[in-house]
């Protein structure tokens, strides 16, 4: 009976915090484990005890709850960015979905990589070639189309390894950090490399995340009024590359404020770490470090996708946690 | 007895809504006056449909919680533009404090125009003089110092007519509007062609608007680790010209959704209100006209600010509500 009263507790609580104070939120979740999929340990306290001073009302790290931001990128922090990028898997599909409509691609890098299954040619067009296949993939439509297109594909694509959903391979630990965040009164947002407009049409749905909490990279838009209405043309043109430092721009410019804690996993996190971490008061940095070879992937320093060489070097000294998915992740996914 | 127990339900509910569903708001509200300082009419008739007819579970036009997105113009439409953009009064003030440490502006257009107090010789710098007084003020500098610029600006700076401080100027009904759309879960935003830094640091206080849900005109920022750690340098460069047809580009960028109610006062509205209204479901649009100049000003389609002509030409056929200031409103501060 007492675990089936503090659950409904906590229910009530979750309820309440986004609107009220959390005295009542905190009390209920000392009573049980906010994060089961954790291993208790040195990261899974740095969290707990981080969480617990900032939001204790008349503690000298308190914060009031208009100022709890937390950020988190998406790409190998939040779901799996191995063998590559779900985004860049959309773009290829789109390739070979589009290929009718170009028969010139089959002479033309990038695209001939892509429809040869040429990964090393691929790699050889380096970054001018990606965002060559991400221009003629993500411009040239309205964003109602492209949030239909993104829509559609991320319902059926599946992941090659585990021959799942892309949205299934979120982390359960993860997710149940973000819970844990917005019941403690923390408004969680996305600050992730990856489009914008790729992750909004189903943030909410898997993260709880809704569009207007979710920052990323963006190709520029135009208004123009058509036979059907207004509409926003996608043209092929980089707004921000929300990446390295270009986090806390995006931060700066989507949020306003600056987050106290910051979420991450690779080098184009560290200066939204630094950012978040490097000012006065109680902060909070966390890299996912990418650990486990049975359960998900292992790579840091050396990895093409998610890269985790400066960013590791810097974590003692930043007082980052670093955690290890091998020893610190009870579970990975909720599948396992 | 009873309207101070309907009044502390209204609270409760106001309490509840950001998180919980909106029957309980919905009763509490159906007793008293949302709207206090709005008279009975079409204007405030039209208002209170719409809030009813789109909160009203199982009701044909209902929308959930998560879609319902209202966006307001700042100037002219949450509070004074007269007689110029508070955000001018701003720049030309920052000019005369920085003017010792820039003797050249003595001799230089437009800063001579500026100390000269010659609003003619300003006028006739057309926009690109603006642009000029607004990148000297605003750039230059990181984001935290224009902050605190910004702040103590506010704080002392007065409007010329009313010998109040322009945070005193905001339209007592629209923020009576606000609450109502937030009691009904509505989240309310900012969409402004002023600036998006130059609002943040008040409009929580002000308008009960978080920083995170104000879209403005911007210029670029450059991170950088200096000797006092991470900061955002603001560049003399524009990002995004948040107005007209800016307005939808920088709604999609900020919000990712499309409002189900947008609100303006002059033709840099006009786009917003279209890509607000022109979109299946019930849509509401609200044009607020300034035609009371004994409380207020009068001014429309000649003005030099918040020029008001095309949108009040289309705004029957759209459906459009126009709110006249002199006859809907009550009150138009809350000092009167």
């Amino acid at each position: 009976m007492e675990r089936i009263w503090i659950d409904r507790r906590s229910i009530l609580a979750g309820l309440l915090v986004s609107a009220a104070a959390t005295p009542l939120a905190g009390r209920a979740l000392a009573q049980h484990d906010p994060l089961p999929s954790w291993n208790d340990g040195r990261s899974k306290k740095s969290i707990l005890d981080f969480v617990s001073a900032v939001t204790r009302e008349g503690a000298p790290d308190f914060v009031p709850v208009s100022e709890r931001i937390a950020t988190f990128d998406n790409d190998g922090t939040l779901w799996c960015e191995q063998p590559m990028y779900v985004q860049l898997a959309f773009a290829l599909d789109r390739v070979k979905a589009m290929a009718s409509k170009h028969p010139e691609w089959k002479q033309t890098q990038p695209f001939k990589a892509v429809l040869d299954n040429d990964m090393a040619a691929l790699a050889k067009g380096g970054e001018k070639g990606l965002v060559e296949l991400v221009m003629a993939t993500h411009a040239g439509m309205t964003t109602s189309e492209f949030e239909q297109v993104a829509s559609d594909w991320i319902k059926t694509a599946r992941h090659p390894k585990f021959d799942r959903p892309y949205t299934d391979l979120v982390y359960q630990p993860m997710l149940e950090l973000l819970t844990y965040l917005r019941v403690n009164s923390f408004k969680t947002f996305i600050v992730s490399g990856g489009g914008i407009e790729f992750m909004r049409p189903w943030s909410e749905r898997v993260y709880g995340i809704p569009p207007e909490q979710v920052v990323g990279s963006s190709i520029k838009t135009q208004f123009k009024v058509d036979r059907d209405g207004p509409v926003l043309i996608r043209l092929p043109s980089i707004d921000l590359i929300d990446d390295g430092p270009g986090k806390p721009v995006g931060i700066n410019s989507h949020i306003g404020r600056r987050p106290i804690a910051a979420f991450g996993n690779s080098d184009g996190d560290f200066q939204m770490l630094q950012w978040a971490t490097a000012a006065p008061g109680r902060r909070f940095g966390l890299i996912v470090h990418h650990t486990d070879s049975e359960r998900e992937y292992s790579y840091d320093r050396k990895s093409p996708f998610g890269k985790l060489d400066k960013a590791l070097d810097a974590a003692p000294s930043n007082g980052w946690t670093v955690a290890s998915m091998k020893d610190d992740w009870k579970r990975v996914f909720a599948f396992q």
